[in-house]
């Protein structure tokens, strides 16, 4: 049994509006000195695998196929044994 | 310079309907080996501070103020000396 982490981030390149909204909040609570602010999902789940390969394998074709967008998105994961 | 990577998850005691719903999806992908899903906001930010002790005690005062939810979310940060 593993357990993993997985984020999920707009591309650079890619307007993140929602980072926009928070970065404008903190300034308007006078946190003048944080900025470039962007905003991720985090994605945690338990992998029922016989090795690290077979859960890596796993999860990065649940990455492909439902948890990142890969045209706007990039995904990191880490596997932790549990 | 300091880069911040905050997460904010909600409480292990808080129902997680997100993680609930995207557990379901990937059921019906096939992804059988996957459970126990759940969700959580990253947020990075640069902080400019003098050094670790101020950039900490930013972060800390945004995660309370703005970024989390305290009564249902816990966070976490590291900084990064960028």
């Amino acid at each position: 049994m593993f357990k993993a982490i997985i984020t999920v981030k707009l591309r650079p390149s890619i307007l993140d509006p929602e980072g926009k909204a928070i970065e404008h909040a903190l300034q308007s609570l006078d946190f003048k000195t944080l900025s470039g602010v962007r905003i991720g999902k985090l994605v945690e789940m338990q992998v029922d695998a016989a090795d690290r390969a077979a859960a890596e394998a796993v999860v990065i074709e649940a990455c492909r196929q439902l948890l990142a967008n890969q045209v706007m998105e990039d995904y990191t994961y880490e596997l932790h044994e549990a």
